[in-house]
Protein backbone atom coordinates (compact mmCIF):
# COMPACT_ATOMS: atom_id res chain seq x y z
CA UNK A 1 0.00 0.00 0.00
CA UNK A 2 1.23 3.40 -0.57
CA UNK A 3 0.90 6.60 1.13
CA UNK A 4 0.40 10.36 -0.32
CA UNK A 5 0.39 13.64 0.84
CA UNK A 6 -1.02 16.56 -0.68
CA UNK A 7 0.58 19.99 1.21
CA UNK A 8 -1.36 22.96 0.68
CA UNK A 9 -0.77 26.04 2.45
CA UNK A 10 -4.20 25.95 4.30
CA UNK A 11 -4.64 21.92 4.87
CA UNK A 12 -2.59 18.70 4.39
CA UNK A 13 -4.15 15.88 2.80
CA UNK A 14 -3.27 12.24 3.51
CA UNK A 15 -4.22 9.08 1.83
CA UNK A 16 -3.60 5.47 1.41
CA UNK A 17 -4.60 3.70 -1.78
CA UNK A 18 -2.97 1.42 -4.31
CA UNK A 19 -0.37 2.19 -7.77
CA UNK A 20 -3.68 2.89 -10.14
CA UNK A 21 -4.19 5.73 -7.42
CA UNK A 22 -7.33 4.73 -5.74
CA UNK A 23 -7.77 5.48 -2.56
CA UNK A 24 -8.48 3.64 0.23
CA UNK A 25 -8.57 5.91 3.19
CA UNK A 26 -7.48 9.67 3.99
CA UNK A 27 -7.28 12.54 6.16
CA UNK A 28 -7.26 16.50 6.31
CA UNK A 29 -5.09 17.94 8.65
CA UNK A 30 -4.92 22.08 9.02
CA UNK A 31 -1.47 23.17 8.18
CA UNK A 32 -0.54 25.39 11.06
CA UNK A 33 3.92 24.68 12.48
CA UNK A 34 5.93 21.80 10.89
CA UNK A 35 5.84 20.12 14.64
CA UNK A 36 2.13 20.23 14.70
CA UNK A 37 0.94 19.20 10.77
CA UNK A 38 3.72 16.71 10.90
CA UNK A 39 3.19 14.93 14.05
CA UNK A 40 -0.25 14.58 12.68
CA UNK A 41 0.47 13.46 9.38
CA UNK A 42 3.01 10.45 10.98
CA UNK A 43 0.81 9.19 13.38
CA UNK A 44 -2.23 8.85 10.45
CA UNK A 45 0.46 6.85 8.27
CA UNK A 46 1.67 4.81 11.07
CA UNK A 47 -1.58 3.28 11.07
CA UNK A 48 0.08 1.42 8.10
CA UNK A 49 2.12 -0.75 6.15
CA UNK A 50 3.38 1.28 3.61
CA UNK A 51 5.75 0.55 0.79
CA UNK A 52 6.30 4.12 -0.80
CA UNK A 53 5.17 7.60 -0.05
CA UNK A 54 4.45 10.65 -2.35
CA UNK A 55 4.62 13.96 -1.59
CA UNK A 56 3.15 16.58 -3.49
CA UNK A 57 3.70 20.35 -2.28
CA UNK A 58 3.26 23.81 -1.81
CA UNK A 59 6.26 25.79 -2.64
CA UNK A 60 8.33 26.73 -3.94
CA UNK A 61 10.16 23.65 -3.70
CA UNK A 62 13.18 22.12 -4.34
CA UNK A 63 12.60 18.94 -6.48
CA UNK A 64 16.54 18.57 -7.70
CA UNK A 65 17.76 15.47 -6.11
CA UNK A 66 21.10 16.34 -6.62
CA UNK A 67 20.84 19.44 -4.50
CA UNK A 68 22.01 19.84 -1.17
CA UNK A 69 18.01 21.83 -0.53
CA UNK A 70 16.51 18.60 -2.35
CA UNK A 71 13.05 17.99 -0.28
CA UNK A 72 12.62 21.63 1.06
CA UNK A 73 9.85 24.07 1.16
CA UNK A 74 11.81 26.95 0.01
CA UNK A 75 11.60 30.56 -0.02
CA UNK A 76 7.44 30.60 0.63
CA UNK A 77 5.82 32.81 3.01
CA UNK A 78 4.70 30.98 5.59
CA UNK A 79 7.95 31.40 7.90
CA UNK A 80 7.23 28.46 9.73
CA UNK A 81 7.53 26.08 6.67
CA UNK A 82 10.77 28.43 5.10
CA UNK A 83 13.58 25.53 4.81
CA UNK A 84 11.65 22.79 6.26
CA UNK A 85 12.82 19.09 4.61
CA UNK A 86 9.39 17.49 4.35
CA UNK A 87 11.18 14.41 2.66
CA UNK A 88 13.78 14.47 5.28
CA UNK A 89 10.93 14.12 8.16
CA UNK A 90 9.02 11.35 6.39
CA UNK A 91 12.60 9.79 5.54
CA UNK A 92 13.28 9.71 9.93
CA UNK A 93 10.01 8.33 10.33
CA UNK A 94 9.67 5.85 7.60
CA UNK A 95 12.07 3.79 5.94
CA UNK A 96 10.30 3.28 2.81
CA UNK A 97 11.23 5.34 -0.58
CA UNK A 98 10.14 8.82 -0.97
CA UNK A 99 8.63 10.46 -4.14
CA UNK A 100 8.51 14.30 -4.36
CA UNK A 101 7.05 17.48 -6.40
CA UNK A 102 5.17 20.16 -6.30
CA UNK A 103 1.34 20.13 -5.65
CA UNK A 104 0.51 21.00 -9.37
CA UNK A 105 2.93 18.40 -10.92
CA UNK A 106 1.52 16.02 -8.89
CA UNK A 107 -1.96 17.05 -10.02
CA UNK A 108 -0.69 16.84 -13.80
CA UNK A 109 0.56 13.35 -13.33
CA UNK A 110 -2.57 12.21 -11.38
CA UNK A 111 -5.06 13.67 -14.73
CA UNK A 112 -2.58 12.37 -17.32
CA UNK A 113 -2.94 9.19 -15.78
CA UNK A 114 -6.34 8.92 -14.44
CA UNK A 115 -8.16 11.87 -15.39
CA UNK A 116 -8.55 14.40 -18.23
CA UNK A 117 -5.91 13.77 -20.38
CA UNK A 118 -5.81 10.01 -19.60
CA UNK A 119 -3.99 7.90 -22.55
CA UNK A 120 -2.43 11.29 -23.44
CA UNK A 121 1.50 11.71 -22.89
CA UNK A 122 1.60 15.46 -22.24
CA UNK A 123 -1.04 17.60 -20.30
CA UNK A 124 -1.36 20.57 -18.52
CA UNK A 125 -2.59 21.15 -14.81
CA UNK A 126 -3.31 24.79 -14.33
CA UNK A 127 -4.93 26.12 -10.52
CA UNK A 128 -5.85 29.34 -10.44
CA UNK A 129 -6.92 30.06 -6.74
CA UNK A 130 -4.92 31.69 -3.72
CA UNK A 131 -2.45 31.59 -5.98
CA UNK A 132 -1.65 30.79 -9.98
CA UNK A 133 0.30 27.39 -10.70
CA UNK A 134 1.18 25.10 -12.88
CA UNK A 135 2.82 21.68 -13.80
CA UNK A 136 3.08 19.45 -17.33
CA UNK A 137 3.24 15.97 -17.99
CA UNK A 138 5.76 16.68 -20.75
CA UNK A 139 6.55 12.97 -23.23
CA UNK A 140 4.80 11.04 -20.45
CA UNK A 141 7.23 12.55 -17.42
CA UNK A 142 6.79 15.88 -15.67
CA UNK A 143 8.51 18.55 -16.88
CA UNK A 144 11.53 19.57 -14.64
CA UNK A 145 14.35 21.50 -15.89
CA UNK A 146 16.43 24.10 -13.85
CA UNK A 147 13.75 23.80 -11.45
CA UNK A 148 10.14 23.13 -11.26
CA UNK A 149 7.84 25.40 -13.44
CA UNK A 150 6.75 29.01 -12.41
CA UNK A 151 3.92 29.34 -15.00
CA UNK A 152 1.71 31.75 -12.93
CA UNK A 153 3.97 34.25 -12.70
CA UNK A 154 4.45 35.05 -16.54
CA UNK A 155 3.46 38.50 -17.83
CA UNK A 156 0.33 39.61 -19.42
CA UNK A 157 -0.86 42.14 -21.30
CA UNK A 158 -3.06 44.35 -19.61
CA UNK A 159 -7.07 45.07 -20.20
CA UNK A 160 -7.18 48.85 -21.24
CA UNK A 161 -9.91 49.29 -19.06
CA UNK A 162 -8.59 47.16 -16.40
CA UNK A 163 -6.59 50.11 -14.22
CA UNK A 164 -5.59 47.82 -10.77
CA UNK A 165 -1.68 48.04 -10.70
CA UNK A 166 -1.75 43.90 -9.24
CA UNK A 167 -1.05 42.27 -5.98
CA UNK A 168 2.40 40.06 -6.94
CA UNK A 169 5.31 41.04 -4.65
CA UNK A 170 7.27 40.38 -6.92
CA UNK A 171 5.96 41.33 -10.57
CA UNK A 172 3.15 43.63 -9.48
CA UNK A 173 0.64 42.87 -12.34
CA UNK A 174 2.23 39.07 -13.63
CA UNK A 175 -0.77 36.63 -14.19
CA UNK A 176 -0.88 35.81 -10.72
CA UNK A 177 -0.83 39.85 -9.31
CA UNK A 178 -3.62 40.04 -11.91
CA UNK A 179 -6.13 36.80 -11.95
CA UNK A 180 -5.44 35.14 -8.81
CA UNK A 181 -8.23 35.14 -5.83
CA UNK A 182 -6.72 37.53 -3.92
CA UNK A 183 -6.00 40.19 -7.23
CA UNK A 184 -10.19 39.76 -7.77
CA UNK A 185 -10.65 40.62 -4.42
CA UNK A 186 -8.60 43.68 -4.17
CA UNK A 187 -9.70 44.79 -7.56
CA UNK A 188 -14.07 44.73 -7.23
CA UNK A 189 -13.86 44.98 -2.74
CA UNK A 190 -15.68 41.78 -2.72
CA UNK A 191 -14.22 37.81 -2.47
CA UNK A 192 -14.98 36.24 -5.84
CA UNK A 193 -18.04 34.38 -4.36
CA UNK A 194 -19.86 37.62 -3.59
CA UNK A 195 -19.19 38.55 -6.93
CA UNK A 196 -20.90 35.37 -9.00
CA UNK A 197 -23.51 37.69 -10.68
CA UNK A 198 -21.24 40.16 -12.16
CA UNK A 199 -20.28 39.18 -15.66
CA UNK A 200 -17.49 41.63 -16.22
CA UNK A 201 -15.40 40.27 -13.44
CA UNK A 202 -15.31 36.58 -15.05
CA UNK A 203 -14.87 38.10 -18.17
CA UNK A 204 -11.62 39.78 -17.38
CA UNK A 205 -10.49 36.62 -15.74
CA UNK A 206 -11.03 34.80 -18.78
CA UNK A 207 -9.16 37.33 -20.80
CA UNK A 208 -5.97 37.09 -18.77
CA UNK A 209 -6.06 33.50 -18.42
CA UNK A 210 -6.63 33.25 -22.13
CA UNK A 211 -3.61 35.23 -23.10
CA UNK A 212 -1.65 32.74 -20.50
CA UNK A 213 -2.70 29.96 -22.40
CA UNK A 214 -2.13 31.43 -25.27
CA UNK A 215 1.81 31.30 -24.31
CA UNK A 216 1.41 27.75 -22.88
CA UNK A 217 0.24 26.01 -26.07
CA UNK A 218 2.99 28.27 -28.17
CA UNK A 219 5.68 27.32 -25.86
CA UNK A 220 4.59 23.77 -24.83
CA UNK A 221 1.87 22.22 -27.06
CA UNK A 222 0.39 20.58 -24.95
CA UNK A 223 -2.39 17.69 -25.61
CA UNK A 224 -5.17 18.61 -23.15
CA UNK A 225 -5.00 21.83 -20.80
CA UNK A 226 -7.09 21.07 -17.37
CA UNK A 227 -8.10 24.02 -15.52
CA UNK A 228 -8.37 23.52 -11.86
CA UNK A 229 -8.75 25.65 -8.37
CA UNK A 230 -11.40 27.81 -6.48
CA UNK A 231 -11.73 30.86 -9.26
CA UNK A 232 -12.30 28.14 -12.09
CA UNK A 233 -15.67 26.92 -10.11
CA UNK A 234 -16.82 29.96 -11.63
CA UNK A 235 -17.76 28.14 -15.03
CA UNK A 236 -18.34 31.69 -16.98
CA UNK A 237 -14.20 31.62 -17.06
CA UNK A 238 -13.97 28.39 -19.51
CA UNK A 239 -16.87 30.56 -21.33
CA UNK A 240 -14.54 34.06 -21.54
CA UNK A 241 -11.89 31.56 -22.54
CA UNK A 242 -13.09 30.20 -25.26
CA UNK A 243 -13.96 33.61 -26.16
CA UNK A 244 -10.55 35.18 -26.22
CA UNK A 245 -8.24 32.53 -26.76
CA UNK A 246 -9.27 32.28 -30.44
CA UNK A 247 -9.01 36.13 -31.17
CA UNK A 248 -5.38 35.99 -29.58
CA UNK A 249 -4.01 33.12 -31.82
CA UNK A 250 -6.14 34.53 -35.00
CA UNK A 251 -5.76 30.85 -36.54
CA UNK A 252 -1.83 30.63 -36.54
CA UNK A 253 -1.80 27.12 -34.29
CA UNK A 254 -4.51 25.30 -35.35
CA UNK A 255 -6.51 24.09 -32.40
CA UNK A 256 -8.69 20.90 -31.50
CA UNK A 257 -12.46 22.03 -30.46
CA UNK A 258 -11.69 24.25 -27.22
CA UNK A 259 -14.41 22.31 -24.94
CA UNK A 260 -12.58 19.60 -25.30
CA UNK A 261 -9.10 20.94 -25.01
CA UNK A 262 -9.54 23.51 -22.62
CA UNK A 263 -11.60 21.57 -19.56
CA UNK A 264 -12.08 20.66 -16.24
CA UNK A 265 -10.39 18.13 -13.88
CA UNK A 266 -11.31 14.67 -14.69
CA UNK A 267 -10.58 13.96 -11.04
CA UNK A 268 -12.62 17.06 -9.47
CA UNK A 269 -10.67 17.86 -6.30
CA UNK A 270 -8.83 14.63 -6.17
CA UNK A 271 -6.02 15.48 -8.62
CA UNK A 272 -3.45 16.51 -6.69
CA UNK A 273 -3.88 13.54 -4.00
CA UNK A 274 -4.17 10.94 -6.74
CA UNK A 275 -0.58 12.42 -8.64
CA UNK A 276 0.66 12.06 -4.79
CA UNK A 277 0.01 8.37 -4.86
CA UNK A 278 1.51 8.15 -8.57
CA UNK A 279 4.45 9.78 -7.39
CA UNK A 280 4.75 7.01 -4.01
CA UNK A 281 4.64 4.20 -6.78
CA UNK A 282 7.09 5.72 -9.15
CA UNK A 283 9.39 5.79 -6.25
CA UNK A 284 9.06 2.22 -5.50
CA UNK A 285 9.73 1.72 -9.01
CA UNK A 286 12.82 3.66 -8.79
CA UNK A 287 14.19 1.73 -5.81
CA UNK A 288 13.98 -1.57 -6.99
CA UNK A 289 15.68 -0.51 -10.37
CA UNK A 290 18.53 0.58 -8.57
CA UNK B 1 27.71 7.02 -42.65
CA UNK B 2 24.53 9.50 -42.06
CA UNK B 3 23.14 11.92 -44.27
CA UNK B 4 21.99 15.07 -42.92
CA UNK B 5 19.55 18.35 -44.20
CA UNK B 6 19.14 21.43 -43.36
CA UNK B 7 16.20 22.85 -45.27
CA UNK B 8 16.08 26.30 -45.09
CA UNK B 9 13.93 28.81 -46.88
CA UNK B 10 17.01 30.56 -48.28
CA UNK B 11 19.15 27.59 -48.55
CA UNK B 12 19.44 23.70 -47.96
CA UNK B 13 22.24 22.55 -46.28
CA UNK B 14 23.49 19.21 -47.27
CA UNK B 15 26.13 17.32 -45.08
CA UNK B 16 27.48 13.77 -44.31
CA UNK B 17 29.15 12.70 -41.47
CA UNK B 18 29.02 10.05 -38.40
CA UNK B 19 26.63 9.79 -35.06
CA UNK B 20 28.81 11.91 -33.43
CA UNK B 21 27.58 14.70 -35.63
CA UNK B 22 31.26 15.06 -37.12
CA UNK B 23 30.90 16.22 -40.76
CA UNK B 24 32.74 14.79 -43.40
CA UNK B 25 31.44 16.97 -46.90
CA UNK B 26 28.76 19.40 -47.21
CA UNK B 27 26.96 21.58 -50.02
CA UNK B 28 25.07 23.99 -50.04
CA UNK B 29 21.99 24.81 -52.51
CA UNK B 30 19.65 27.66 -52.91
CA UNK B 31 16.30 27.01 -52.36
CA UNK B 32 14.14 27.43 -55.05
CA UNK B 33 10.75 24.73 -56.26
CA UNK B 34 10.91 21.06 -54.91
CA UNK B 35 11.48 19.43 -57.99
CA UNK B 36 15.09 21.76 -58.79
CA UNK B 37 16.24 21.79 -54.89
CA UNK B 38 15.59 18.58 -54.31
CA UNK B 39 17.38 17.08 -57.90
CA UNK B 40 20.38 18.57 -56.18
CA UNK B 41 19.62 17.41 -52.59
CA UNK B 42 19.07 13.66 -54.07
CA UNK B 43 21.97 13.61 -56.59
CA UNK B 44 24.45 14.87 -53.83
CA UNK B 45 23.60 12.26 -51.40
CA UNK B 46 23.34 9.44 -54.16
CA UNK B 47 27.66 9.59 -54.07
CA UNK B 48 27.38 8.08 -50.97
CA UNK B 49 26.21 4.77 -49.37
CA UNK B 50 24.21 6.28 -46.20
CA UNK B 51 22.83 3.96 -43.15
CA UNK B 52 19.90 6.90 -42.71
CA UNK B 53 18.83 10.65 -43.30
CA UNK B 54 18.06 13.44 -40.65
CA UNK B 55 16.08 16.26 -41.88
CA UNK B 56 15.35 19.49 -39.66
CA UNK B 57 13.58 21.95 -42.07
CA UNK B 58 11.65 25.02 -42.17
CA UNK B 59 8.09 25.55 -41.15
CA UNK B 60 5.71 24.94 -40.36
CA UNK B 61 6.13 21.18 -40.38
CA UNK B 62 3.88 18.21 -39.49
CA UNK B 63 5.96 16.33 -37.40
CA UNK B 64 3.61 14.06 -35.57
CA UNK B 65 4.56 10.75 -37.38
CA UNK B 66 0.77 8.99 -36.68
CA UNK B 67 -0.44 11.87 -38.81
CA UNK B 68 -1.19 11.49 -42.69
CA UNK B 69 0.37 14.87 -42.69
CA UNK B 70 3.51 13.50 -41.29
CA UNK B 71 6.83 14.52 -43.05
CA UNK B 72 5.05 17.75 -45.08
CA UNK B 73 6.06 21.26 -45.00
CA UNK B 74 2.55 22.60 -44.25
CA UNK B 75 0.96 26.60 -44.35
CA UNK B 76 4.39 28.24 -45.48
CA UNK B 77 3.90 31.38 -47.43
CA UNK B 78 6.64 29.38 -49.67
CA UNK B 79 3.94 28.10 -52.01
CA UNK B 80 5.86 26.20 -54.00
CA UNK B 81 6.81 24.09 -50.79
CA UNK B 82 3.24 23.84 -49.11
CA UNK B 83 2.01 20.81 -48.49
CA UNK B 84 4.95 19.21 -50.06
CA UNK B 85 6.38 16.09 -48.28
CA UNK B 86 10.36 16.36 -47.98
CA UNK B 87 10.06 13.14 -45.83
CA UNK B 88 8.49 11.11 -49.07
CA UNK B 89 10.57 12.36 -51.43
CA UNK B 90 13.71 11.28 -49.81
CA UNK B 91 12.10 7.98 -48.64
CA UNK B 92 11.21 7.48 -52.50
CA UNK B 93 15.04 7.80 -53.68
CA UNK B 94 16.50 5.94 -50.53
CA UNK B 95 15.44 3.28 -48.91
CA UNK B 96 16.75 3.88 -45.18
CA UNK B 97 15.28 5.39 -42.27
CA UNK B 98 14.63 8.71 -41.92
CA UNK B 99 14.22 11.43 -39.09
CA UNK B 100 12.41 14.61 -39.38
CA UNK B 101 12.11 17.67 -37.06
CA UNK B 102 12.09 21.45 -37.04
CA UNK B 103 15.17 23.12 -38.10
CA UNK B 104 15.13 24.81 -34.40
CA UNK B 105 14.71 21.33 -32.85
CA UNK B 106 17.36 20.19 -34.69
CA UNK B 107 19.46 23.00 -33.49
CA UNK B 108 18.55 22.20 -30.32
CA UNK B 109 19.99 18.96 -30.05
CA UNK B 110 22.64 19.49 -31.50
CA UNK B 111 23.89 22.16 -29.34
CA UNK B 112 22.30 19.61 -26.54
CA UNK B 113 24.75 17.04 -27.93
CA UNK B 114 27.76 18.68 -29.56
CA UNK B 115 27.46 22.22 -28.35
CA UNK B 116 26.50 24.91 -25.71
CA UNK B 117 25.04 22.71 -23.73
CA UNK B 118 26.34 19.33 -24.02
CA UNK B 119 25.86 17.16 -20.77
CA UNK B 120 23.20 19.13 -20.28
CA UNK B 121 19.69 17.22 -20.19
CA UNK B 122 17.69 20.13 -21.18
CA UNK B 123 18.03 23.39 -23.18
CA UNK B 124 16.42 26.00 -25.44
CA UNK B 125 17.84 27.06 -28.83
CA UNK B 126 16.34 30.32 -30.32
CA UNK B 127 16.71 31.65 -33.47
CA UNK B 128 16.17 35.28 -34.31
CA UNK B 129 16.38 36.34 -37.63
CA UNK B 130 14.12 36.24 -40.82
CA UNK B 131 11.65 34.72 -38.28
CA UNK B 132 11.96 33.81 -34.59
CA UNK B 133 11.61 30.17 -34.00
CA UNK B 134 12.56 27.89 -30.61
CA UNK B 135 13.26 24.73 -30.57
CA UNK B 136 13.48 22.08 -26.71
CA UNK B 137 15.28 19.65 -25.40
CA UNK B 138 13.38 18.74 -22.48
CA UNK B 139 14.90 15.31 -20.17
CA UNK B 140 17.18 14.44 -22.97
CA UNK B 141 14.39 14.45 -25.74
CA UNK B 142 13.12 16.99 -28.09
CA UNK B 143 9.73 18.91 -26.95
CA UNK B 144 6.79 18.09 -28.94
CA UNK B 145 3.33 17.52 -28.21
CA UNK B 146 0.37 18.07 -30.04
CA UNK B 147 2.22 19.52 -32.15
CA UNK B 148 5.96 21.65 -32.45
CA UNK B 149 6.59 24.29 -30.56
CA UNK B 150 6.21 27.31 -31.59
CA UNK B 151 7.32 30.32 -29.48
CA UNK B 152 8.67 32.92 -31.60
CA UNK B 153 5.01 34.08 -31.75
CA UNK B 154 4.35 34.69 -28.01
CA UNK B 155 2.76 37.89 -26.80
CA UNK B 156 5.11 40.35 -25.25
CA UNK B 157 4.73 44.23 -23.97
CA UNK B 158 5.41 46.86 -26.05
CA UNK B 159 8.05 49.15 -25.02
CA UNK B 160 6.45 52.73 -24.09
CA UNK B 161 8.28 54.55 -26.39
CA UNK B 162 7.80 51.89 -29.52
CA UNK B 163 5.51 53.29 -31.43
CA UNK B 164 6.07 50.40 -33.94
CA UNK B 165 2.43 48.22 -35.08
CA UNK B 166 4.49 45.11 -35.71
CA UNK B 167 4.87 42.68 -39.30
CA UNK B 168 3.55 39.90 -37.99
CA UNK B 169 0.19 38.62 -40.54
CA UNK B 170 -1.21 36.82 -37.65
CA UNK B 171 -0.79 38.70 -34.27
CA UNK B 172 0.83 42.07 -35.50
CA UNK B 173 2.39 42.91 -32.49
CA UNK B 174 3.99 39.37 -31.14
CA UNK B 175 7.42 38.56 -30.17
CA UNK B 176 8.48 37.69 -33.95
CA UNK B 177 5.97 41.05 -35.52
CA UNK B 178 8.59 43.43 -32.91
CA UNK B 179 11.88 41.57 -32.85
CA UNK B 180 12.70 39.88 -35.98
CA UNK B 181 14.79 40.97 -38.99
CA UNK B 182 12.20 42.60 -40.87
CA UNK B 183 10.73 44.32 -38.35
CA UNK B 184 13.79 45.88 -37.29
CA UNK B 185 14.28 47.07 -41.01
CA UNK B 186 10.81 47.86 -41.14
CA UNK B 187 10.48 50.27 -37.64
CA UNK B 188 13.90 51.79 -38.38
CA UNK B 189 13.77 52.34 -42.03
CA UNK B 190 17.26 50.61 -42.56
CA UNK B 191 18.57 47.03 -42.41
CA UNK B 192 20.40 45.69 -39.41
CA UNK B 193 23.28 45.94 -40.79
CA UNK B 194 23.01 49.44 -41.19
CA UNK B 195 22.34 50.43 -37.76
CA UNK B 196 25.05 48.70 -36.26
CA UNK B 197 26.07 52.07 -34.57
CA UNK B 198 22.52 52.78 -33.26
CA UNK B 199 22.41 51.79 -29.59
CA UNK B 200 18.46 52.30 -29.19
CA UNK B 201 17.72 49.59 -31.68
CA UNK B 202 20.08 46.72 -30.53
CA UNK B 203 18.66 47.79 -26.46
CA UNK B 204 15.00 47.87 -28.08
CA UNK B 205 15.88 44.13 -29.23
CA UNK B 206 17.19 43.15 -25.69
CA UNK B 207 13.91 44.48 -23.97
CA UNK B 208 11.73 42.29 -26.31
CA UNK B 209 14.12 38.92 -26.27
CA UNK B 210 14.14 38.97 -22.58
CA UNK B 211 10.94 39.23 -22.21
CA UNK B 212 10.40 36.22 -23.93
CA UNK B 213 13.52 34.63 -22.16
CA UNK B 214 11.50 35.56 -19.29
CA UNK B 215 8.18 33.75 -20.33
CA UNK B 216 10.21 30.84 -21.57
CA UNK B 217 12.51 30.53 -18.21
CA UNK B 218 8.75 30.49 -15.95
CA UNK B 219 7.09 27.82 -18.24
CA UNK B 220 10.16 25.52 -19.58
CA UNK B 221 13.15 26.17 -16.76
CA UNK B 222 15.91 25.41 -19.64
CA UNK B 223 19.80 24.68 -17.93
CA UNK B 224 20.91 26.26 -21.00
CA UNK B 225 19.60 28.99 -23.48
CA UNK B 226 21.15 29.48 -26.51
CA UNK B 227 20.42 32.33 -29.09
CA UNK B 228 21.34 32.03 -32.78
CA UNK B 229 20.61 33.44 -35.86
CA UNK B 230 21.72 36.70 -37.71
CA UNK B 231 20.43 39.57 -35.41
CA UNK B 232 21.93 37.77 -32.35
CA UNK B 233 25.41 38.49 -34.51
CA UNK B 234 24.57 41.81 -32.81
CA UNK B 235 26.29 40.92 -29.29
CA UNK B 236 25.02 44.32 -27.89
CA UNK B 237 22.11 42.70 -27.92
CA UNK B 238 22.87 39.96 -25.57
CA UNK B 239 24.05 42.43 -22.90
CA UNK B 240 20.88 44.66 -23.14
CA UNK B 241 19.17 41.15 -21.94
CA UNK B 242 21.52 40.67 -19.73
CA UNK B 243 20.09 44.21 -18.34
CA UNK B 244 16.63 43.55 -18.86
CA UNK B 245 15.78 40.14 -17.63
CA UNK B 246 17.10 40.94 -14.38
CA UNK B 247 14.61 43.36 -13.79
CA UNK B 248 11.58 41.67 -15.23
CA UNK B 249 12.62 38.67 -12.89
CA UNK B 250 13.42 41.25 -9.78
CA UNK B 251 14.62 37.92 -7.52
CA UNK B 252 11.56 35.86 -7.88
CA UNK B 253 13.32 32.79 -9.57
CA UNK B 254 16.97 32.24 -8.96
CA UNK B 255 18.86 32.46 -11.97
CA UNK B 256 22.30 31.23 -12.78
CA UNK B 257 25.02 34.12 -13.87
CA UNK B 258 23.68 35.23 -16.72
CA UNK B 259 26.96 35.14 -19.22
CA UNK B 260 26.87 31.73 -18.33
CA UNK B 261 23.17 31.06 -18.66
CA UNK B 262 22.03 32.57 -21.59
CA UNK B 263 24.70 32.00 -24.34
CA UNK B 264 25.45 31.83 -28.46
CA UNK B 265 25.63 28.49 -29.92
CA UNK B 266 28.85 26.50 -29.43
CA UNK B 267 28.64 25.26 -32.60
CA UNK B 268 28.07 28.69 -34.53
CA UNK B 269 26.14 28.23 -37.60
CA UNK B 270 26.25 24.26 -37.73
CA UNK B 271 23.98 23.87 -34.58
CA UNK B 272 21.16 22.78 -36.89
CA UNK B 273 23.04 20.71 -39.80
CA UNK B 274 24.93 18.97 -36.69
CA UNK B 275 21.77 18.39 -34.88
CA UNK B 276 19.96 16.76 -38.37
CA UNK B 277 23.04 14.58 -39.02
CA UNK B 278 21.67 13.21 -34.65
CA UNK B 279 18.37 13.03 -36.11
CA UNK B 280 20.06 10.65 -38.74
CA UNK B 281 21.24 8.59 -35.91
CA UNK B 282 17.88 8.22 -33.89
CA UNK B 283 16.41 7.15 -36.69
CA UNK B 284 18.43 4.64 -37.34
CA UNK B 285 18.78 3.22 -33.54
CA UNK B 286 14.90 3.45 -33.53
CA UNK B 287 14.69 0.96 -36.58
CA UNK B 288 16.82 -1.64 -35.52
CA UNK B 289 15.35 -1.63 -31.89
CA UNK B 290 11.22 -2.14 -34.13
Amino acid sequence: MYGAIEAGGTKFVCAVGNESGKIMDRIKIPTTVPEETMAEVISFFKKYELTAIGIGSFGPVDVNPESEAYGMITSTPKLAWRNYSIVQAMKDAFSVPIGFNTDVNAAALGEAVNGAAKGLESCLYITVGTGIGAGAVVQGQLLQGLSHPEMGHILVRRHPQDGYQGKCPYHGDCLEGLAAGPAIEDRWGRKGIDLVDQQEVWDLEGYYIAQALMQYILILSPKKIILGGGVMHQKQVLSSIYKYLPKLDNGYVTLPELSEYIVSPGLGDDAGITGSLLLAHQAYADAIQH
